[in-house]
């Protein structure tokens, strides 16, 4: 990880040339589901008022794009189409009205982005930004409705989640475009833009783990890794790691669990035997699996009373909340949490700043590198459970 | 209701002469699912150690009484049993290792007892004490597992939810007797016992509902009317009563809702018609109909991004929370509240000084009054949807 230190120096990759017109760059376009990306040359407009157009140095891959990129959700199935959500860059061009943002600013995008000005911005109870929020279904800019990515035969190629970042130029709103600190190394900061702001946003500012408290994490991928890490951050006394792969156990030792269970070695439910070790359950879980039946033995692992759910993973199927009405009588309470309820332009900036002072630790997360052209690579060796983070240099 | 004003004086209900005694008195007793109670002589023990035997004055009705008896849950039905658990007395004789109440102090049982020495005793983030919490599956006395109920013919009579109340001498565990200011009047204090405490203390414990707020309350029972005065009392702008009983508007409006839904009349569900009239749904809404298509209405009347649900209503069905995991991430959460989150013992006799100094209203619950004879007539009238509380004089 030594030679992501000293990589801060960008400037070389921006160039005024562009500026105001068409640029021809690298892609990889998904024209299907499940099919191999196509890594191949497109064409991206200049940004339109408020929206910024990104250089892309640095982008890796969340199970969010795997799940677009295999079609879970029939509604979302629209191509070509341009996946990718975590990413770095440097800002290449400002559209009319953007003020917050400059040529040569580093940033990282944020799917779930930040107005500043409506009602929800306003409160301090949601980070869901009343026109910019996070929407699954959503594949053309805000603006105006229409695409900023085209083949080279003219056709429109659809965005993804506010974002796209499998392209070496992409076009966002401005209200989804994060200024940070250009000391900051590039590289780890993709990791802000999605699983690690979750993990860590979940335990900070969703669930408020203070020092001394009990903590289980269901399903050690990034995010419920990042878990560990905002739990250890916040000195959480005791920290379960829950997974049924056993290589996690090392995983999660490096970051910070005190125990670890595979459900597959217990002879009993995995929440009776948290109970056991906590002396009636922890004070707050997360589900980071996305499965229904990890989602109830989360619940219920947690102490009565005072019991707190975090949900992180993304439930496709239509099933209901696995709980009975009366369950919720006995003093446990479920929320879900929305990229760790991080308010991105407010906040983003300062957890950098956290993470280049060693407050936090990325280094555990970026297990591979690979270049652009091998994504599909980087793909499977996330389906295949082997990467946490696989950081595609573009 | 001034006829309830000047009964403060209660000194003759009680004689030292039947302390350390078995005490022959009246009560109504239910012998099978559904059957009318019988009013009858029956034996009470004097109380063991740490309990305590009251001479109960006034009992009023919940449906939850209504529910016991009616056998909602086959595991609950034990007979023969002495339902009631909304009432007001005196200490009548207190058993060995009572400190905090003696002979003569004016007294509300409660159903979810305070210890005051547990571990959830001690957290200020749950009222449900580690041994005498609501349990409707209990149907003895906690510290030997046995009745202090007889019948004239010897045979044991089970108790109900920790109180017992519609007889005139009851047995409880100190930790379900709360004294009040001798100077309360005794009758409206019944309505401590459940109702009002719970809808009550579910705005101002569990929600936390602040002036200004926007609520809708679904289900103008007791209860709900309670959430009612509840926002009221704490300066709600909104109060947006929900029934499908069009009298409950006259009865609302007495309180304080500032609308009145009634679902049979809208056009569209009753979350849309909410969502208009708050520019994008309420900040609470309490669910006190004990149904789940309500419960659901209730989860989509709040405001994405920070609406909370509170759940009142029993739900006996084995049906599952009629939510999917995925609308929780649109910021709404959902709560249960037991007993407003009232510690009974701590805090009750403080909401006694609120009612009795007027910051809250007790005066429109009590809408009949019947000897204590007539019970079978009073559970008729909450059946039949015409009384809110009626009081019964024992």
């Amino acid at each position: 990880m030594g030679s992501l230190e000293n990589q801060n120096s960008y400037h070389h990759t921006i160039s005024s040339d562009t500026i105001g017109k068409v640029i021809t760059c690298k892609a990889a376009v998904a024209y299907g589901v499940g099919q191999p990306l196509v890594v191949e040359e497109i064409l991206v407009d200049p940004p339109r008022s408020k929206e910024v157009r990104i250089r892309v140095l640095f982008s890796s891959i969340c199970h969010t794009d795997l799940g677009a990129w295999l079609g879970e959700n029939e509604a979302q199935q629209v191509y070509p189409r341009i996946f990718g959500h975590e990413a770095s860059g440097v800002v290449e061009s400002v559209g009319e009205g953007v003020e917050d943002l400059e040529v040569g600013d580093h940033v990282v995008p944020i799917f779930n982005g930040e107005c500043g000005e409506c009602a929800y911005c306003k409160s301090d109870k949601t980070n869901l930004c009343g026109t910019y929020r996070v929407n699954a279904f959503k594949s053309t800019m805000t603006g105006d409705g229409k695409c900023r990515f085209r083949t080279k035969d003219g056709d429109p190629i659809y965005h993804f989640l506010n974002t796209s970042t499998f392209t070496e130029y992409t076009v966002l709103d401005s209200a989804c475009v994060v200024k940070i600190d250009p000391k900051a190394p590039l590289p780890r900061m993709t990791l802000l833009s999605c699983g690690v702001s979750t993990g860590l946003g979940a335990v900070w500012n969703t669930a408020n783990v203070q020092a001394g408290a009990s903590v289980a994490v269901f399903g050690l991928g990034a995010v419920g890794l990042a878990v560990v890490e905002g739990a250890r951050a916040r000195g959480a006394s005791t920290i379960i790691g829950v997974d049924i792969n056993p290589e996690k156990r090392l995983k999660g030792q490096a970051i910070g669990i005190t125990d670890f269970l595979n459900p597959k070695d217990l002879d009993k439910p995995v929440h009776q035997k948290i109970r056991e070790m906590t002396d009636g359950g922890v004070q707050y879980s997360f589900e980071c699996a996305g499965n229904l039946d990890v989602l109830r033995e989360a619940f219920l692992s947690t102490h009565d009373g005072w019991g707190l759910t975090v949900i992180l993973g993304i439930h496709p199927s239509p099933r209901l909340l696995p709980i009975h009405p009366m369950e919720l009588f006995d003093g446990r309470s479920m929320v879900g949490s929305v990229f760790g309820h991080f308010k991105g332009k407010s906040q983003l900036p300062q957890f950098a700043a956290q993470c280049m002072n060693g407050e936090v630790k990325l280094d555990e997360f970026i297990t591979h590198e690979l270049p652009f052209v091998k994504i599909n690579e980087a793909f499977q060796l996330l389906i295949d459970g082997k990467s946490l983070r696989c950081l595609l240099h573009l």
